[in-house]
């Protein structure tokens, strides 16, 4: 398990409707992961340069369930998930705690690693597939 | 079908890979979206006075298939499938036309119609329903 | 004085050029901003029913000294000043805490108290005018 | 004179007051800036490539006069200044074509030419100095 990721909701995150636009949800998943990173001594930005390796995003959904407003404090928890030698899954659960910890959406992401010149799909670096295994269940 | 939409790349649109941020693309899928309801003269926020509808994006997903940068110029054409009296589904392409037109990802959102006040479900304004049967094939 | 507000620079708030894009700085002060707010158990949103009130910016600004990058955590602190009955200016400097402490922006923003349906300005509700004096210095 | 910079505002452009939030209008104008240069065959990210200089905004500033919510059709013009062989200044002026071309907000951002490894200011590229020079008055 990864330590969950709470903020508060900004007025820049909501649309005309005053509820998080659909595609932020995705950012501030993508928040969490890159929060629980960093935790680990890691930032996406330096595999370029050292593993010569992007790791992006290959596929993402996410599902809606309830209202998230600005001033509403929320937590994201994720789990990981191993799908080969260069690819893995993460799994969101966004929750508002302005309202009774209600789980207000879920998510998924699927990453791949792929090299910096060719974009072939190449192994993960030694240092991600630990962080990787350490969130396994 | 519906007039595609066309748009450069911004600087503001990628992110530190020198790519299209992933969550972007459902953004600009979105764009795509208003473009068509302006077209037909309609407005998303004016629903909330007019109708006391919320139109929110029950549900996505994205998958990305080549890559998409700054200065590049896209397009994204859509189709629409009513899916029920209050509820449908949006199918997006979205084309890089700096490389040969490649297709660089497909998306799909499914939207609900909502009450302004109590959140519940209730059919679609009239005026939509019209927009979403023009789009049908 | 305020709290500071950390927090880490994210893929998502860089451009093509692997920096924060520059209009996110303004954001990033902005989120400084309501996070204060919030301590104090305010939300901009709340005006609106309570005190029929928008406190839009009228004006801002911002100086760039110095490099920020995904993967760095910054600090912005802030200074408030109040300006009249209906107006107050913040003055913000942004802190990069990986390189050294180094002041890698200053910017400004000014705000005035309007109302919510005829857009004329107004005083402040009492409640924010607190908090604008805990701030001075 | 440049060719006026239109399009529709949308939902993901405002916040939670329904109104473009105030730090958008900066990236909007740096939109208009970018299809100039794109209109002139000219991209951002190419001068890191072939001529090893990044063009960053120095500074920025904005002003709003009047409202812009989501729907509303928007024009941005600008003047470009030369301020010397590694500067210049540009001068938005953002008008609200849905309201009686209303002026809604000025805004300017003065940039500089720098070399994408030392960070250090160096003279613009020459393709570049001709587009300065074509927009001046």
């Amino acid at each position: 398990m990864n330590t969950p990721y709470e903020r508060l909701i900004r007025f820049a995150d909501v649309d005309g409707a005053g509820f998080v636009y659909f595609s932020n949800y995705l950012s501030m998943c993508h928040e969490a992961y890159e929060a629980s990173l960093a935790a680990a001594g890691m930032e996406l930005r330096t595999f370029f340069g050292e593993h010569r390796t992007l790791i992006p995003v290959a596929k993402c959904q996410a599902q809606y369930l309830g209202p998230l407003q600005s001033g509403n404090r929320m937590r994201i928890e994720f789990t990981r998930t191993s799908t080969g030698p260069d690819s893995f899954t993460l799994n969101y659960r966004v929750i508002n705690l302005s309202a009774g910890d209600k789980l207000v959406a879920i998510a998924v992401t699927e990453h791949v690693a792929i090299d910096l010149q060719t974009l072939e799909r190449k192994p993960f670096p030694v240092v991600f597939t630990r962080w990787l295994e350490e969130g396994g269940s």
